[in-house]
C-alpha cells in the first residue's frame, strides 16, 4: 500500500519509513506529531519512544532575521553549499504570521526552490499551532524525527518577531542572526533582546554598492556584542558579511559554525547544553500539558472570555477570576 | 489585643488595619499572601478580593540594576525625594540571592535607613519564594495590599541579573534601569535583554570625577536605545544622569516619570497597559498554580529527581518521561 494513500499508519511502517529517509514517511510522522487529536498525540508519542534512540545525531541550528532581511535565499544559499559538503539538510519553520493564512507549505516550496528539489533536503513549513508553546513542542518533536531520518543539519527558522526565539535558542546547539547593513536602524522590527541570543551575526546582502556599508556594520555588531556579558560556554559571538544573492561569504559562515561546533565538542559543552535542554524540555513539556489540559477542558472553554472581560472591566480582580477558574476545573477533574 | 501579638488576625481585622494604613498590618497582611500554607493562602485570596476595590491608584515602578550600581543608595535617595512631596513610598524588593540566606530584612532596613525610620515609607524584603514564578506572584499580591494602605508609589527593586525582570516589567507603569558610566562594558553582569525594557536609565554615580563619564555614557546609551524598536505606547525611552551620594539629578529624574505618566495617562495607554497586565496576571496565576499543584503532589515529589536523572543519562527522552510524569498526576487527581 502507498504511504500516499493511507490515512495513518501503524507505528511500525511510521518508524520502518522514517529510519529509512523515506520523506514522505517523515512528513507524515510530523504530521502526526504536529496534530492536536489526542488519539494521533498518542501515536505520534510512541513513535518518538521507539525513534529516540536513533536522534541526537545532528548539528542543531536556529536561524532568524525580519522579513527583508534575504532569510530565504539565504538559507537556499547556505544550504545549497552545507549539500555540496554531501550533508543532508532539513529546515524547519516557525512563522507565526503563516499559520493564519496556513498557505506557507506553498510559500516555502517556492522560496526555497533549489533546496525543496535536492534528495538530500527536507523542507517543513510551520505547524498550525495554539497559543500556549505548542508550536515549539511540536518543532521539537519534529526535528528529532529528522534527526531519526539522518538529517546531519537542522535549521530551526523563525522570524524575528515574535515570541519563539527564546523556546528556539533552547533547543539548538547555535543560533544565527541575519542582519543588513545600514544605518543603524537595521535593528528595527528586530524583536527586543534577540540580538544578545546570537551565537554570531551574518550580515547579508553584502553586494554591490552595500559592500562598504555591510563592514562597517560588522564593526558596530562587533562593539555591541562586545557590551554584552560573555556566554557560559566560552564562546565569543563573531559577526560575518555574505551575499546569499551572489554566493559569497556563506563558507566562511559555515567555517565559523564548524568551528564552534568542535570547540564546543572539545570543552564538553556541547553535550552538557544537549543534557540541560533535554531537561528544559522535560518541564517545558510538562507545563505545556498542564495548560492544554486545563484549557481544553469543556468548563474553562466556557467560561474563560466571560472571566477575562470581568477582570477587564475591573469586575473581578486577576487572582480571584483565576482561583475560581481553577476551582472549577479541579472540581471537574476528580 | 495588640497586633503585634497574635499569631493570625481575622480577616477583619486585616481589613481594617490595612485601609487604616497601619504599617504593621500591612507587613502582616503581606506575610499573609506570601505564605505557602493553603490556609493562609485561603484566607490572603479572601483578603484580597475584599481589599480589591482599593486598590490601583499608586504609580507602579520597577527598578533594577546589577549590584555595585548603587541601588539601595540611589532608592534612599530617590525616595526621600518623592517623600518630600508629601507621597507615601512602599519599597517591594525581589531579591533572589537574598532568599537563601533569609537574612534581607535586616539588610533592607540597614541599607535604606532613611526611608525606614520614615512613616510614609514602608520597605519590605523579597518573600521567600519557590522556583516556579512564585516571587513575582506574591510581590504583585503585596502590591495592591499596598496600594490598599494608601501608598502612592510603589517601587518594586530587583537585582537585573536573575529571571524576575520581565515579571515586574509586566506589573509595573514604569521600569527604571540604573546604571554606571564607565568604558563601555558597563553592561557585564547586567541579564541579556533588560536594557531593552526600560522605560529610562538612570547613570547613577555621576560625582566627582564620574561626571565626565556619565555624560559620554548618555550620549552612548542614548545612541543604544535609539537601535531599539520604538515601544507600542509611544513612549522613547529617556536617559538620565545622577548622584545619588551627592543627591543630585534626582528631581529631573523623577519629573521624567512624571511626565511618562501623565502623557500615557493623557493616551489612554496607562489604563490600557494596566488591563492588559491584569489579564496576563490572571492567566500567570492560573499557570503558577497548574504548575504549583503538579510539583506539590505527593506522586510528583517522589519521582522527579529520578526522572530527570533518566532525561540526563539518556535513559529516557523528555517527551517520555514529562508524559509518564503527567500520567501519573492526572491518575492520581481523578
Amino acid at each position: 500500500m502507498s504511504l500516499r494513500k493511507k490515512n495513518r499508519l501503524s507505528i511500525e511502517e511510521y518508524k520502518a519509513g522514517v529510519l529509512s529517509g523515506d520523506r514522505i514517511a517523515l512528513s507524515r510522522a510530523i504530521t502526526l506529531v504536529e496534530s492536536t487529536l489526542d488519539e494521533d498525540n498518542e501515536l505520534g508519542a510512541r513513535l518518538i519512544d521507539e525513534l529516540f534512540q536513533y536522534t541526537g545525531n545532528s548539528f542543531r541550528v536556529g536561524i532568524t532575521g525580519v522579513p527583508g532581511v534575504g532569510k530565504s535565499t539565504f538559507i537556499e544559499s547556505f544550504g545549497s553549499h552545507i549539500l555540496d559538503e554531501g550533508k543532508k539538510l532539513a529546515v524547519l519553520t516557525i512563522d507565526p504570521s503563516s499559520q493564519k493564512t496556513g498557505g506557507s507549505i506553498l510559500g516555502d516550496k517556492t522560496r526555497m526552490e533549489k533546496l525543496s528539489q535536492s534528495k538530500n533536503a527536507f523542507i517543513r513549513p510551520s505547524p498550525s499551532g495554539d497559543a500556549l508553546g505548542g508550536v515549539a513542542q511540536k518543532t521539537r518533536e519534529s526535528m528529532l524525527l529528522c534527526e531519526a531520518a539522518g538529517f546531519d543539519v537542522i535549521f530551526v527558522e523563525t522570524v524575528g518577531v515574535g515570541q519563539s526565539e527564546t523556546a528556539v535558542k533552547n533547543m539548538v546547539d547555535f543560533f544565527l542572526l541575519l542582519m543588513l547593513s545600514g544605518a543603524g536602524d537595521e535593528l528595527q522590527g528586530i524583536k527586543k533582546g534577540i540580538m544578545e541570543m546570537a551565537d554570531a551575526i551574518a550580515i547579508n546582502k553584502a553586494d554591490g554598492n552595500n559592500i562598504e556599508a555591510a563592514k562597517k556594520a560588522k564593526k558596530e555588531y562587533q562593539n555591541a556584542l562586545h557590551l554584552f556579558p560573555a556566554n557560559e560556554n566560552g564562546w565569543i559571538p563573531k559577526v560575518g558579511i555574505c551575499s546569499a544573492l551572489e554566493n559569497s561569504g556563506l563558507s566562511d559562515i559555515w567555517d565559523l559554525l564548524k568551528e564552534f561546533q568542535a570547540q564546543q565538542k572539545e570543552s564538553g559543552y556541547f553535550d552538557h547544553n544537549r543534557k540541560e535542554q533535554s531537561i528544559h524540555w522535560m518541564h517545558q513539556t510538562i507545563h505545556h500539558y498542564l495548560k492544554r489540559n486545563f484549557y481544553k477542558s469543556p468548563e474553562i472553554k466556557e467560561n474563560l472570555l466571560k472571566f477575562e472581560d470581568a477582570v477587564r472591566q475591573g469586575d473581578k480582580h486577576s487572582v480571584q477570576a483565576a482561583r475560581l477558574l481553577l476551582e472549577n476545573y479541579f472540581n471537574k477533574l476528580s
